[in-house]
């Protein structure tokens, strides 16, 4: 075991996360993840289980420690549908923090969220209260998305190997080096179907200054305010679309019934379509959104209006709680909430990874919100 | 880099190779190869390109080496059907070595090869030559298997893991921990289909006196003289089956022409049926061979009378030369010889992992060679 060292951080700027933070938690990660990212439901319950052992989930904001300290980010792997049949037994991301620590011979100093929607935000949690380590308040995402190399961290020229990942059957696996971003994403894929569909994956550790620069900010003090907007606006008995709506720049783009679900798994990914027909203020327009694990592109009466990396989010229209992929049902009622997303996912390197090329669908071009009704190509 | 150490043999008992000697280990290899295991004809190339640079080979008797020697196992991991169409850049197997030493920090003594039979008796070659060290003169299956797990090494109780695997892009993944050695398969084995079919894979070293007590005695000798034999009849005009025969306790058990052919890849393994119709002393007679990536099971008029892990070779009738599953060709006329395995291959233990049963077959009792003829379930 690695020596603890000096502490990079103020104690007293640790935030102590309490029971409603995470169930806050919860419906803020996932609305943020999009329809993608896994429920964060089972993730919660992992969370709590630590709690109640005794264990103290704290976050940290990134400017409260110290640049040179050593940030390692983590996250689970494997398709979202897997993760509601296969529980994770909570010990594996810790595993993989001691063997990065034995692997670099060096300790790390705080963990790092590689993708705040969805299961991703609960998982790096538990392994930053079991290793003692606080979370730092930020992520690589600021929503969710497929696949690893997706990371602003990965964006902006952070090599993620050597990574480490470790399953619920106590295999362990060191990517020690990948050609690209891309070729560690393809190994460690494949690894975790063989695996039987889910791991946890910690990635090369980044310095704070790092983490800082190109995480997306406040993360989690975000999703769990949109939690906690949602909880406040049932209670209230007012509108939890408009309460969502309000907190980051998010704008209700329609309100429509499920006509038409298409759902399949291809290369572990799910894959669909979902049509909606309008109401209230929509009735008499169409509109369909596509499916990659999460949503990606939305368009109105055949016109693309929203697409990633901006977030289409699903609600259901009465209590303003996310709807993932796997969840949709024929019949459902539902409100599109389309939210920015952060500039750090707008520029020509991260457009080269995270728009709609990258997705399949090079004949549109990402347009940041608010954008022009376009023709579909 | 690690200090070279003290050398643990007696450099007078090294065997330096010559490209004779390869050329007859290309027949060797083939012919224990029992149709799979890869043709060692390019990894022959790659032995010549590096004796051509200067490097030597050479292989040395496992009673030769001191016993706390450290000892790497190596072999190339993929379908051999893909090593035909992608040639190794050739030094995968030296980044392996370093990589490994890195990892257990501790200088390596000796190679040592998975697996004799196909290509990986050249590979392991090169690793050695490249690196500056000896080849044992034994292997871990004394013919060629599927998967890792059929090694005497690992049924007689070895962990192969920490092990290295390492690609011709540069990729290099490292299974740290695997709960079995059927995991560690799994996962080495999807891990390579996603870097593109191909790669060397070193194994957790063993000390001399394990290789030298489960090893496969005198591999290399053995398959050198084999082919040897062939080259020496086919210039003196004789049988080279005969020569075959004379040599590891064959027998020629058929003649005959290929009638039927099934082949297809499923799971990245080469399955098939071949079916004979005998001439000369076995005219009237019908024959048909069973493969998964290997020949796996005789049968004669429907009768099962050889199985794996005895060896079953399919050479060309008139040169000798061994065929590989890859190789075979409706109206081909070909001699089935059958050779007993080792010993080593024999006991219970080894039946669980190399058995009929372990390849489907749990209707067929393995009997060892020379076999009565038992009618098929």
């Amino acid at each position: 075991m690695p020596e603890p060292r000096k502490l990079k951080y103020d104690v007293a700027d640790l935030r102590t996360l309490t029971r409603e933070d995470l169930d806050a938690l919860e419906i803020g990660a996932g609305i943020l993840g999009t329809g993608g990212g896994g429920n964060p439901y089972q993730g919660k319950l992992l969370a709590l289980e630590a709690m109640k052992a005794g264990y103290e989930l704290k976050i940290l904001a990134t400017d409260r420690i110290e640049p040179d300290a050593l940030c390692m980010a983590i996250g689970g792997i494997g398709a979202p549908v897997v993760s509601v049949e296969r529980i994770r037994e909570g010990r594996e991301g810790v595993r993989c923090l001691r063997a990065m620590e034995e692997l670099i011979r060096t300790p790390i100093d705080a963990v790092v969220c590689e993708e705040i929607g969805g299961s991703n935000s609960m998982s790096p949690l538990v392994t930053a209260a079991l290793g003692g380590l606080p979370m730092l308040d930020c992520d690589g995402m600021g929503r969710a998305f497929p696949e690893m190399q997706m990371t602003t961290f990965s964006i902006y020229g952070h090599s993620s190997t050597p990574s480490v990942m470790c399953d619920l059957h106590g295999n362990t696996v060191i990517f020690s080096h990948a050609v690209s971003e891309v070729w560690h994403e393809r190994m460690a894929r494949a690894c975790v179907v063989a695996q039987g569909g889910g791991a946890m994956l910690a990635t090369a550790p980044m310095q704070a200054h790092y983490v800082h620069q190109y995480g997306i900010p406040k993360s989690y003090t975000k999703a769990i305010a949109l939690g906690e907007a949602v909880i406040r606006a049932r209670k209230a008995q007012e509108d939890p679309i408009a309460a969502v709506c309000a907190l980051e720049g998010g704008r209700r783009i329609f309100n429509g019934k499920i006509t038409d679900l298409k759902r399949h798994l291809r290369g572990g990914f799910a894959v669909g379509d979902v049509a909606l027909a309008g109401f209230d203020d929509f009735a008499g327009e169409t509109a369909d959104v596509a499916i990659q694990n999460e949503f990606l592109i939305f368009r109105r009466n055949g016109m693309v209006e929203v697409t990633v990396p901006d977030l289409i989010v699903l609600l259901d229209v009465d209590t303003g709680y996310p709807i993932t992929t796997e969840m949709l049902r024929y019949g459902q009622r539902v409100a599109v909430v389309a939210i920015p997303c952060h500039e750090l996912l707008r520029t020509v390197q991260a457009l080269d990874v995270v728009g709609p090329a990258a997705f399949g669908y090079p004949e549109i071009t990402y347009s940041p919100l608010p954008s022009p009704t376009r023709k579909a190509a």
